[in-house]
């Protein structure tokens, strides 16, 4: 492309894509100079033919695609057996995860549990304690909802400073499927909860080895919670719980758990590893917050970023990125480019749905220069996303969880991008 | 289960699940009765513990889940060169469908074609001739739409009778996907169009040895059309035109064209082999309707459908199914239980979208007797779908495409279905 800055985009992309592609010669004047190579190479392209496909009845992604993948931090955590993959959210668009490169926690594994095995108990405080065979829970009303899942330590390494390059690994804990499943509050009423359910809770754990109990209010367990047996259509993948999950809109990603096995009704929470020393932030006073199950409204530009540089000189850049709030809806994001001195509101793709991603855009006339490139977003509670400044100023330095600060990429004119700080 | 029916889904869920799995001993009942198996087995499930996960970056399907694929049929097409694989909607939930088992058709094999070495023209009657490379379709303003795909063979054999024996072969030509894209009038306009564009289409051809050439009018092209390059937020797989393909929302399936590589601005249009003797409806009096691209609304029923029987006696029982209309938004689904004599509305899933899949269900308490099921869809412009003997009055018996009728299950006391015709 060219390297000079032209005002209008159309006039721009004409030359700038004669400058890279050559204008087709499809008319006289192409006729004229003699064939254009790029003209024979479109019509090489009618021999080509390919495979037939029915060799992989479940397709896969395109050998071209190969880096577009999960991928861990080894050093941040001990095991495999207790491990996590990032979703490669700098090089997806849209706001569907594909179950395939959907990030996932595990704390024993992901186990192997067929359906024909599976059981769901309900117990503790119900009229009739339940166990659920899968089959009994497809006989159930059904849901479909498409849901973010964020875990509560994603960007958490930031709190430190910029320490990870990469949107992939700085903001990739997270995935939105559509989920299909049954009401939590529908299993429960089945079982029978008492008249007074004010103040009580459901705990919830799973089949693994790590059982990852977690104590959820019940106001919550009756509102939006689903046991969920599909995400984006299919079956879950083994590593997303299969057969059945729950899922907890807009709540830390810890609370979602996979291989669902039992969900007891308690007078109170019970206070487990994963919601004392696990999931709590410790502030400057040495005191921890706890409960803090909402993820706060949250963006990441996803591209361009350190994954996903900027491959061609000044002109039309396409800027994007995604926005989330676990307490409702985006209704706006702004862009800065100049480290958060200026914003300019950026486009929704779509109308912002409750508790799940929204894609935005803004498309800029790029001068070349190094950008300090940040996003903000807004929900509809009024809630605007901090900065990590004023993250800090309430939460102190001691915390891993819960960072939704804005996030800066440092863009050289080279187009290459880095994770920088800004004060 | 139990074979009784109850008129109570409650009263009888619970009486259903305590015959099938046991009521949970977890309270002093259980105790005095001894350890029940389950909870024995509920708790040897805390040893389990997986595998690390890390070693499938990019996640399969789980092996349980092995027949949830696309599935050809082998005498449709000669050779897998020019052949088709279904989507297995009998065994999906939801509105999504992923992408390693979406339907997809080819005419010259599924090509590879790296992003690198992509080339899309725009030539014919624009100002001035253009070629873009994949870096540049980048960098203009990009869309985010769910829209389905239907193949108009879809449903194609069932003009002659009940033939297939299972939804994803009936209506399994169809998927329905987020596509990220840049709108084609913006190519267009890029390229410079006429003054006046009334009158004008546009051809569109991929880059595979059949080009599967196909006209599509101006106002069409200008409208919503996608130059699109992710579908479910990640590139598109080989088979549905990586890197880049055509979405014509709401038109049959076959002017999607894949390895999308030239458009040009016509005076009129080609009549292609894709258009004439392909993909036109002969009528009683041997003319042929064309020109028809618009998938008319209809539905299915996904499950109970042959492929997916219901599994359990009397009581309740989730009747679900797919709705869609190429005209707009799905505003209604009725479902018949008695071959068309009776209809209840179903609950859809979410608001009907514009071409785009929605999912409906009806709950009904089945009393164990055999069933004629049915769907039928209404759209935002008030069609409904027709029977397949109202289809034949106006379109009489030569038709191989276009067939959006409505379609009937015949389900057995045993809980087996079939595809059977009613008139």
């Amino acid at each position: 492309m060219s390297d000079e800055l032209k005002s209008s985009r159309r006039a721009f992309l004409k030359g700038g894509a004669a400058a890279t592609a050559g204008i087709a010669a499809a008319g006289a004047a192409g006729a004229a100079e003699g064939p254009d190579p790029l003209i024979t190479e479109l019509q090489d392209w009618a021999s080509l033919t390919g495979d037939g496909v029915d060799a992989t009845p479940y397709g896969l992604p395109i050998e071209f695609e190969s880096d577009v993948i999960r991928r861990n931090v080894e050093w941040l955590t001990a095991d495999t057996i207790s491990s996590i993959n990032f979703t490669p959210i700098h090089a997806l668009d849209g706001t569907i995860t594909p179950q395939g490169c959907a990030f996932e926690r595990h704390h024993s594994g992901a186990i192997e549990l067929a359906k024909e095995d599976y059981r769901l108990m309900i117990n503790g405080l119900v009229d009739t304690p339940l166990v659920f065979t899968y089959a009994d829970l497809e006989r159930f009303p059904r849901e479909n909802h498409v849901y973010f899942c964020e875990c509560a330590a994603n960007t958490g390494m930031e709190w430190a400073g910029a320490q990870l390059n990469g949107a992939q690994f700085t903001h990739g804990m997270i995935h939105n499927m559509e989920y299909t499943g049954v009401p939590l509050r529908t299993l429960l009423a089945e079982a029978g909860l008492p008249a007074e359910t004010a103040g009580k809770w459901v705990y919830v754990e799973g089949a693994d080895a790590s059982s990852n109990g977690r104590s959820i209010p019940m106001e919550k367990a009756l509102d939006d919670v689903l046991v969920a047996f599909k995400a984006n259509g299919e079956a879950l993948r083994k590593e997303h719980g299969y057969p059945v999950r729950l899922v907890v809109p807009g709540w830390e990603g810890n609370m979602w758990v996979k291989w669902l096995r039992r969900v007891e009704v308690m007078d109170g929470p019970v206070e487990s590893r994963e919601e004392t020393s696990k999931y709590t932030d410790t502030l400057e006073d040495g005191t921890s917050r706890k409960w803090t199950w909402a993820m706060d409204a949250k963006s990441v530009v996803t591209s361009p970023s350190p994954q996903a540089p900027i491959t061609h000189g000044p002109g039309p850049l396409v800027i994007t990125g995604l926005a989330w709030s676990g307490n409702g809806a985006i209704t706006r994001v702004d862009v800065s480019t100049d480290g958060g001195m200026n914003w300019t509101q950026a486009r929704l793709a779509q109308p912002g749905q409750k508790m799940a991603l929204s894609r935005f855009y803004l498309e800029i006339d790029w001068d070349g220069s190094e950008m300090l490139l940040q996003s903000r977003a807004m929900d509809d509670t009024g809630y605007v996303q901090p900065t990590k400044e004023q993250l800090r100023e309430v939460r102190g330095l001691n915390s891993i969880y819960h960072n939704n600060c804005i996030q800066t990429w440092w863009v050289r004119e080279t187009g290459e991008a880095e994770n920088v700080e800004v004060s």
